[in-house]
């Protein structure tokens, strides 16, 4: 196995022993961008001089739990030195002056930064037009971190981060089939990162396995709460835990090959040793508005004094929308708050009864790329955007944490993803049942580009 | 002395001695009540009878540390059955259901319900235009919790329990001579008490004694919490602690007798041992626009509904702020919000310095009924409101606890009241503060009602 196919655990375990140096881990995983990078745009920027750097440090380091292993930051995450472009021609001429808390510490834990990683512009949007998805890159790389999501699902990065304000770190680890982390509102620290909505906003890894996912998650939050999240039953018996299986919303307008493949993963933690229970969820109605409501003004309120003074910079779809923001009334905000006051104890309720819900992460799978809709038997039309965040923008609402694992594949070889939703700070509940899943299939394979 | 005239500590102390009965109590202030109200007009509703009937019931019982003791509710604050007027024609039909949080636990500690006190309709104002000062009816009461300040003041309640969005709680009880504590945010449960503004709202206790404020909040606050709030050192000894004194902002546009009684208290302070620091005002310069950025469209969305439905049932003033609300973009708000978060950092690094910080609560006396502006020397004319507001509003931006404590009156007998501000959850600071002044001093003595 070449390092660039290692899992963090793995490539962690091999530096640890001193079976592979943090270097010949960073150029192997550098040389695979440089092969799949020319068919996936998964990068805005490699910094491989400063890969190679941060590795050379690594080697001498003594401990760091993520010592030497290449990483790719979603290009709304400052690192010092490096430009945050947002993939956006608004941020040209910019260039962060200090590091991000989560870029510190990932610093700090001995991580090597391959690179900065495409977003949909701001990440205001559910794909990322940039990059190619790893699997078929005729489909979209989801969004708005497509580009982490595709570089880790490529294996070129160990891993990565995204941002996800309505589902942009598990929709597109989702459709390229590798495991995305949304934790709990506020546990991970934003200072630094570029806001989309920042009551919704979190920043969260994005990982080939589960295992990996909580051992980034524990680099993430503050030094003291680590071990909490680290520290969970890994030998797959999940007696015991009550996992909530939803009889409305969730399987509504999903396509058959995605629902098949959750149901299967549901019953296969039944057979681990988990208790399904059906669970209703609340205020279905209220979630799109409550969602937009709450995002649209915020994000213009971001971008209020670049949107009157270079209008031109923003790419189209965007400008709609920002534009859009500043026609809501405090009284429409108002609403989306109160509402989300309300949801969100409704949610907590729910989660009063239940270890953790299970249900598709997105409806469909990457669809071809230029694909605007997507039309349900029954007749009803959505957008692909409002599909891919239908099923995810609930969690960020409730501010509850919420893992996608990959469970299968449909008939085009696309990847299917399931997500877990647990109670605020249940992180460990979540990977505790991601990695039972998960150990029971095949090891997880990188996507077969070029 | 006659039980109406006991402070509540004493009166408490009465009670477990059993020198006094809870009956005797109460029909003692119910006595008061029906000779003052006349002139004073502080409650929409005396429940006499629901008062003996608590009372009865206290005579039985062992415990409670408020049993028996006869105190007032501003009709904000819902008690089952009786009505919560906000002293609004709009709940003419009103009759809560069930108890408030606050009023649960104030049962649950013994108190027995004399009244509901008045307030500006729907607290959205700086004087109670039912009621007259208790100190000179010909001058205004101060607001919103105005009848609950001059039932206190008046001894017709032993203590009263206010609300505070800007100074509700402090301004009345500054311009009637009495105690008034706006605890930090959320300290205190807001559940059936009506909303002005939630993000600024605060429910907190009206006393003639500091001491009797810190048994009042000791009693509002979760039960687990309430001995921290109850035991502070009343040996009137301050050395160790750092009293910061603004060198901005506090002493502008101040009538020049309010600022020497106040300064005279500081110094006072200074003498018990407190060490005196200059501090500097953050922002001082926002603080207006946030404060309405934030309470107007908040109180407008309250009102939503009855605005559309009944706006002729509201008083003019109180309308026409309801519909102006309706004019404020929901980016007005986030401006508002934004400015709140850096504002109460910064307040929160000024108070990293200090223990707390001493200031004029309100920048001039009971003003003459009808009177609408002030002029200061410098020219600059202001409304009472905007006046009266001006020095209180930042502890509610800021969220931080505020205590205004009786420090003198001015040549034409109106009291002056000094505000101490701390650190979240810092109320035993405050009380420790105020405490140690008023044991100074002369006991605290009724207003000189007719």
């Amino acid at each position: 196995m070449r390092p660039y196919e290692l899992s963090l655990a793995e490539a962690a375990q091999e530096v640890r022993a001193r079976r592979l140096s943090p270097v010949e881990l960073v150029d192997s995983v550098l040389e695979r961008i440089d092969r799949v990078e020319p068919h996936l745009h998964a990068y805005v920027e490699v910094t491989a001089e400063r890969a190679r750097h941060d590795a050379r440090r690594a080697e001498g380091a003594v401990d760091g739990p993520l010592r030497g292993i290449p990483m790719a930051l979603k290009d709304l995450i400052d690192v010092a030195g490096v430009a945050t472009t947002a993939s956006s021609r608004v941020r040209a001429d910019h260039r962060a002056e200090a590091d991000s808390a989560v870029a510190a510490r990932l610093a700090a834990a001995g991580a090597a930064l391959v690179g900065k990683t495409h977003t949909h512009e701001f990440a205001y949007g559910l794909i990322t037009p940039q990059t190619g998805n790893a699997w078929d890159r005729g489909r979209v790389a989801g969004g708005s971190s497509g580009g982490s999501a595709v570089a880790v699902a490529a294996g070129a990065a160990t891993f990565a981060l995204g941002t996800d304000t309505g589902g942009s770190i598990r929709v597109p680890a989702a459709l390229n089939g590798v495991v995305g982390l949304k934790p709990t509102y506020d546990l991970v620290p934003r200072r630094g990162v570029t806001s989309l909505s920042w009551s919704l906003d979190h920043v969260g890894p994005i990982t080939r396995t589960v295992e990996d996912a909580g051992l980034v998650l524990a680099a993430l939050v503050a030094p003291g709460r680590a071990q909490s999240f680290a520290d969970y039953p890994r030998d797959g018996d999940l007696r015991g835990l009550r996992v909530g299986v939803p009889v409305n919303y969730y399987f509504d307008h999903v396509d058959p090959e995605v629902e098949a493949a959750v149901r299967a993963a549901v019953a296969r933690l039944e057979e681990l040793g988990a208790r399904l229970i059906e669970v209703e969820i609340p205020m279905t109605r209220y979630i799109q508005a409550t969602h937009w409501g709450l995002m649209v003004p915020e994000a213009t309120a971001y971008h209020e004094r670049t949107l009157r003074s270079v209008p031109e910079l923003y790419a189209d779809d965007v400008r709609v929308l920002l534009e859009a923001g500043a026609l809501l009334s405090a009284g429409d905000y108002l609403r989306a708050q109160r509402a989300r006051t309300l949801m969100r104890r409704a949610w907590l309720d729910v989660l009063d009864g239940v270890d953790a819900i299970a249900a598709p992460t997105v409806p469909l799978t990457a669809v071809e790329v230029g694909r605007d809709s997507v039309t349900w038997p029954d007749g009803a039309v959505e957008t692909v955007s409002d599909a891919y965040v239908r099923l995810s923008a609930p969690a960020n609402i409730a501010g509850v944490p919420s893992l996608t694992v990959p469970v299968g594949q449909d008939r085009a070889g696309l990847p299917i993803g399931m997500q877990l939703m647990g109670r605020p700070l249940g992180e460990a509940v979540l990977l505790r049942l991601g990695h039972a899943y998960e150990r029971t299939g095949a090891a997880p394979r990188l996507a077969p580009v070029a």
